[in-house]
């Protein structure tokens, strides 16, 4: 499923681990502070269950959104498409 | 439909202006960067068309996103609820 992770942190260390993981586990950054990519069902709930371990107690906020198919084909990409696009994202 | 905007702006003033206009369309704010609300069609191609003006040849991205009530229910909110969260997120 198409997995779009969102971020608000304000520890550079925490975010930068964040950012990490999502790159680990295969998403592509699509902003400074987004990530987005094909995960499985159990993967998204790794994912999520690492997330909440790297944050912990710390302040901000992350946001985990699946897309499906449909939805994701209604997507708006606004600017400069070379903007932090980093990786081609391909979706099984 | 559920509506999610998140966007990375260099310049200050655009970046505000996009806020204000996310906000003057009835989206909330979960993250500094990222609003979410309930638009119709119709609503939402208007956002992105005044989005799409505001930022012009600036340097930055705006991604706008719709999800559907069953990708909705799916999300995972990490860490601060209060985090950004100004006004309560009414879904029709």
């Amino acid at each position: 499923m198409i997995t779009l992770v969102i971020y608000d942190i304000t520890d550079d260390g925490i975010r930068n681990k964040v950012a990490k993981t999502c790159k680990i586990f295969g998403l592509c950054r699509i902003q400074k502070s987004a990530f987005l990519g094909d995960l499985t069902s159990a993967r998204r709930k790794d994912l999520i269950l690492r997330l909440r371990r790297i944050l912990g107690d710390s302040r901000g906020r992350i946001h985990v959104f699946v897309l499906c198919k449909a939805d994701y084909a209604l997507r708006e990409e606004i600017g400069d498409v070379e903007f932090f696009r980093d990786e081609e994202i391909v979706l099984v």
